[in-house]
């Protein structure tokens, strides 16, 4: 049973909150941060791009983050004697803070939507507001998803909920994004697993032809999109990768990225936050399951992969959660990297077949 | 001036054309391919998927592509002795053919667009019918665009502009797509200067938007939205890189990518084909500047960058043509990467300024 959170404030003023899995008798979280910092500073700017029709965010501070720390200088693990890192504490279960380096901070007033057409001279750019969290599920540097115990991803699945229920009910925030990027092929410049938690202040833009698509299909059947395509895909069964009895995980027909799996819960639900006790226990357990899966793929330490929480818009009373994830691995010794199709025309071309994929994963 | 195209066939029945700079005396273009080679068999589907709408390319076949060649296997260099490549000649100044592994081949009796939405049941795929052409510049294995003479970019500008005008005239072809990727970190498996066409048979996804951007535009003022940007820009003149009489490089105020530069014709011309000769003249000039700008950025070798041209559809009969241009590198030995904000959301985080890149760029 999840026990917290536990709220305190690092010395510069951001949010930090425990959660664990139990009671620990030895914890306080009662550490304070001894570091010298300077308050986080960001220049955050939401851009406009009439051509495309999208927001950008310009976060030019973010140019000096850390970048592939060694093990011993790791922010993310627990502070021990005189090495204090970003968690005060000795020990942790599960700990969210503020990102030092936010690519969205602050608050505002509203969230923000299209500018209008009609003026174009105005509101083409708005400060960068939001909220960037990061989620780190375990104190030990080396532990990937798979080698978390199901008690631990159960915890965290609260904490997913916790934070997304939160920001979204703030009115400036308009999506809230979670995701972990995991494998130097991603990017990821800090190697201890964690997650980020993004309260974008406007649409991004692949979510908001997600929900046009569901207004349509909402419009036209008086159904859901998503558990449309989830009754179809159950009954034809080829691409399932595992399932229970509230989660179907399961390749999309129209995967764009290699060994894509939609993770759909079978109950209509917005968001993480919806979800009950018993979906929760179950999608612990396949969650952990499914990179298990992915690791057992090729013979790849910790196999770059992708995995996103796709929740209902604040604003939007309709919608159904879904969880993806993929790796960039197309076979062995080989990346799928975006190239020129992909980055400038938006045509992804896939390399594995949906099928192939759903049968490698499942066996 | 321009020769060619001189039309052939690949021993597996593939096309190839050479184009020459000038009149080269010794050359025949007659050696004939002497390789024992199987006719090209694709299986390629087109997948649409109902949640984003948009069309993805299934292309399992190509997992077997050529993979980092080592140099004296290149398939792009020219044929000499018992060394046979893609390409029979001793020598070549721009040559095309069809891609051994391609993506989209065949012909089909029109192009695809969405499926239905009312019938769900049918066309959620077809055959992946269209062109892919590879285009190499040069037969040096090494040089790089700077590295080519400006007569020989202006030639590689008709090539461009012939191909595409050939593409755009197939019932079956929606879009002309043409990109050059450069460098490992862009995923590119031939180090031999190539660039790609594509005539996809579908709209792609962000060229879909971008053509909805452009009718609505149309639609309210009468006005061309690629026109008005650059108005805005060229009176800014902070994203400015470089111009000429005839076109305008600049920064675009939401850029999207680490040094991002739009190429636009200040003459509303729909594709490469409608270019006339002064234009394509001051274009290979300054596309060839630009990548020498990229290679001075970083102290880097082969700075990884992607270059594409956005033409209107073949069915549109109004649009504006540019070119687009960018690198992964953000910094000194750091890449950007697309992670979970990107990927799974459509939400970019740019961490240099366009107007710092811009500055950089002209310095």
């Amino acid at each position: 049973m999840t026990i917290g959170p536990l709220r305190a404030r690092l010395a510069d003023g951001r949010e930090i909150l425990y959660f664990d899995d139990d009671d620990h008798p030895g914890r306080s979280h009662d550490a304070s941060d001894q570091r010298p910092l300077d308050a986080v500073t960001t220049d955050s700017q939401l851009r406009w791009d009439p051509l495309a029709r999208e927001w950008t965010v310009l976060a030019a501070h973010r140019q000096g983050r850390t970048y592939h720390p060694p093990a011993d200088l790791c922010p993310l693990c627990p502070t021990h004697g005189d090495r204090h890192t970003e968690v005060p504490e000795p020990a942790y279960d599960v700990v969210v803070f503020e990102n030092r380096f936010p690519s969205l901070a602050g608050v505002a007033d509203r969230r923000r939507d299209a500018p209008s057409p009609n003026d174009p001279a105005t509101e083409l750019c708005a400060p960068g507001t939001g909220r960037c969290e990061v989620i780190v599920p375990t104190d030990d540097h080396e532990a990937t998803l798979p080698q978390l115990s199901v008690a631990r991803i159960r915890t965290l699945v609260d904490v997913w909920a916790h934070r997304s229920d939160e920001l979204r009910r703030r009115d400036d925030v308009a999506v809230v994004g979670l995701f972990e990027n995991r494998g130097d092929a991603v990017g990821v410049t800090l190697h201890h697993t964690h997650q980020q938690l993004y309260g974008y202040p406007f649409v991004p833009a692949r979510t908001s032809r997600l929900l046009a698509a569901a207004r349509d299909h909402r419009g036209r059947t008086g159904r859901c999109l998503v558990c449309d395509r989830l009754d179809m895909e159950r009954s034809d069964g080829t691409r399932i990768v595992s399932a229970g009895d509230h989660w179907t995980f399961l390749v999309p027909y129209a995967a764009r990225w290699p060994y894509e799996v939609h993770a759909v819960p079978h109950r209509h639900v917005r968001g993480l936050p919806d979800l009950d006790d018993a979906e929760r226990d179950e999608l612990a357990s396949l969650w952990r399951d499914l990179f298990a899966r992915y690791d057992g793929l090729f013979d790849v330490d910790r196999l770059p992969t992708i995995a996103a929480w796709h929740q209902t818009p604040s604003f939007e009373p309709d919608g159904h959660v879904y969880g993806q994830a993929f790796t960039l691995q197309r076979d062995v010794g080989k990346l799928k990297f975006l190239a020129g199709s992909e980055s400038s025309f938006g045509a992804w071309i896939l390399d594995v077949t949906p099928e192939q994929a759903a049968e490698a994963l499942r066996d």
